[in-house]
């Protein structure tokens, strides 16, 4: 029968369309890295927004919760909403920090704010629908909306302005297939953190439309100066979808524990319905560390302000230095682990495009950043992402690095 | 401003149309049944495929290597692919039990064997794609390929022969959309253990028609009198797509760490390129369960035969003890913990659909197992699915309730 199989090997199975375009900037720049990391050299990681790669840690008592889990017994499968204790934690946590009342079926556990974004965005896009996303935006929103076969919708947020949305850019890109305006804040890759005043015009705006605001608020703890404000808070009969997670806050990114709160007067029920219905299909977030988030928003919570004061003095460092270098001008972040420089340089045509400026940054100096572009065609492009999440001694390592190179090739034009 | 908002509380923002069809029957006979426990009313569960509901139990080296690899600092991002050492030991594994060789780069690991199925699916269904499916099948099968606008078409699966797959009618079925043909061996929810005889038909029928194989071998060590053959062990040139994981042998479901496997020469390419991409933009499974998921398949493997034992035994009285009873029958599972009996009853109209069979049942014995429409409209339908997992006991009060309910349905019609 083997003469049956001779054909098959120039036969290549094709794949789905939707899945052409899909590619992860954050993700992607680490191929070429990971080659030189082969050939043994050492390159610095200002990539990844993973504190636990770098000198902050789970607090011990998650650690110790996350034993107890697994000894009591809960390695079977978790509700698929979550458990009840965990959705009662957060919705104190609601409670005390943002004054917004939930009860336990507004909310849904799930593997990262991934999964909630993906369960979303399945449960509210038909084809042609539009998503209102900041531009630059963390990737996910952009290539979720797409395989939805939607359409995302970048809206300017100003760079001039520490990157706060730009309000008359969101109004005039509102349509009638708009189907959300998403909301990072602190921002994911700019750092930036949304003014009172932003998101009560935001608010305002999606009322007058009946448009959803899509809140990700990931990194509400994560601030330097300011402290984060909900929007749920302010949104008074504005219905509210919230992201949040575990991963950043308390340091467990590896843990994938994300949920979604829907906070609404009956607008969004077709949608949490369909949310709920899809969630039951996936059966559950991990259980084990379900459990031991219960016990991280009941435990001590001083890693909180630890991890802000460390990260305080390094984005003061990498503000101060960035500016310093020729060809390079950065805006201050506010809040998250992120800061998004422009590169001034790109004006003199030694580069193709920020991508190319990467990867010669890459191979010249093994220092690893992300382009721009990856993260926003149209506002992100000719900037990068760095994290300023390393030490002090590697950012400055980092830095002295970016300058050299920065004037060796600014020089040789 | 409020008056803006007034007009809100009547706006529905309406759910998309994909969203409408989507439910999971095993989960959702669930909610009545928590009606009854909310009253007090104590529910014997032979719904969920979930042995640590029951008398089964993690081994302890996993617990503790879970508590170390939270100690070492596993708690951040792991590989989008998973760690090397996981697929170092999944590649030894599958040497070792099924004699097939596979590179690092043929797996990659996944929240569940749930997440490969909706990358795979992402990555290989245009709209009107058609997929295989057996009949009965694990409702995911369905819901993900239709949630991807393709068709699930389902085969027959023959009862009379202990649900082995009616090649004839895969052959009858197949068309030029066929994207792939599913096997689940053994079967969730029939138990059924296919033949090497059957795979290798299969395996020849998909070579003639270049189509790949997608092998779901979550079960595959548990099995009662025979061992399970792995499909990519017969399947010489024939593409083969792998899931396992070590929720169901390794007792862990709520760790939710599944894998994929790609097993062909080159015309997967596409397909395999496009499932990394996605699965890189999703970050990764979780970091600590797949450390200690590494520890798992260097430990003692024991507790498997433990597990094999108690189940037999189960699987032997609910086989016997399903078939005394009037107006229900039995094929003999010889894997997994289930078993799917007919409702030969539902001849007498008595119920309208094996749903509301079910649902009897529940509110008049108190006994919850799932209406087999759920896994089939067609070849699953006036049966249902009951787990085999529940102590002897459980067994036996829930088959005698169930033996009352029937005889006293049977005598008022």
């Amino acid at each position: 029968m083997l003469f049956l199989y001779e054909g098959l090997l120039d036969i290549m199975i094709k794949a789905s369309k939707r899945s052409d375009g899909v590619s992860y900037a954050i993700r992607d720049v680490v191929i070429p890295a990971k080659k030189l990391e082969k050939k043994g050299i050492n390159v610095l990681h200002l990539n990844i927004g993973d504190p636990n790669k770098y000198d902050f840690d789970t607090p011990q008592h998650m650690k110790d919760a996350l034993f107890e889990a697994a000894k009591a017994g809960h390695n079977g499968y978790a509700p698929s909403e979550g458990y009840l204790e965990l959705r009662q934690g957060i919705i104190e946590r609601e409670q005390k920090r943002n004054n917004v009342t939930y009860t336990p079926d507004d909310i849904c556990i799930t593997t990262g704010v991934t999964e909630s974004l993906q369960i979303l965005l399945n449960s509210a896009l038909d084809p042609g629908d539009e998503l209102l996303i900041p531009g630059p935006t963390y990737p996910q929103y952009t290539l979720i909306t797409r395989f939805n076969n939607a359409e995302p919708v970048a809206y300017r947020c100003i760079e001039e302005d520490g990157w706060q949305p730009d309000v008359d850019d969101i109004r005039k890109k509102i349509s009638k297939r708009t189907k959300g305006i998403v909301l990072i804040n602190p921002n994911n890759p700019t750092g930036a953190l949304y003014s009172k005043n932003v998101i009560k015009n935001i608010l305002n705006l999606a009322g007058e439309c009946g448009v959803p605001v899509i809140s990700d608020e990931i990194y509400d703890d994560i601030t330097f100066d300011g402290k984060q404000c909900a929007t749920a808070t302010l949104a008074k009969d504005v219905p509210v979808i919230t992201f949040n997670g575990f991963s950043k806050v308390y340091l467990v990114p590896g843990w994938r524990i994300g949920y979604i709160l829907f906070h609404h007067s009956g607008e969004l029920d077709e949608i949490q319905d369909a949310f709920m219905r899809i969630a039951r299909s996936r059966l559950c977030a991990n259980s084990v560390c379900q459990r031991a988030c219960i016990k991280a928003l009941k435990g001590p919570q001083n890693h909180i302000e630890t991890m802000k004061q460390k990260l305080k003095k390094r984005r003061d460092f990498a503000h101060k230095r960035l500016n310093e270098i020729e060809g390079i001008s950065t805006a201050k972040p506010e809040g998250a682990f992120y800061i998004f420089p422009k590169i001034e340089a790109m004006k003199k045509d030694i580069w193709k495009n920020d991508k190319e400026f990467v990867l010669d940054l890459l191979h010249e100096t093994h220092v690893l950043v992300v382009h721009g572009s990856g993260f926003c065609s149209t506002y992100g492009k000719n900037h990068f992402r760095a994290v300023i999440l390393p030490r002090l001694e590697t950012l400055e390592t980092a830095f002295d690095k970016l300058e050299q190179f920065m004037n060796k090739k600014l020089k040789t034009t």
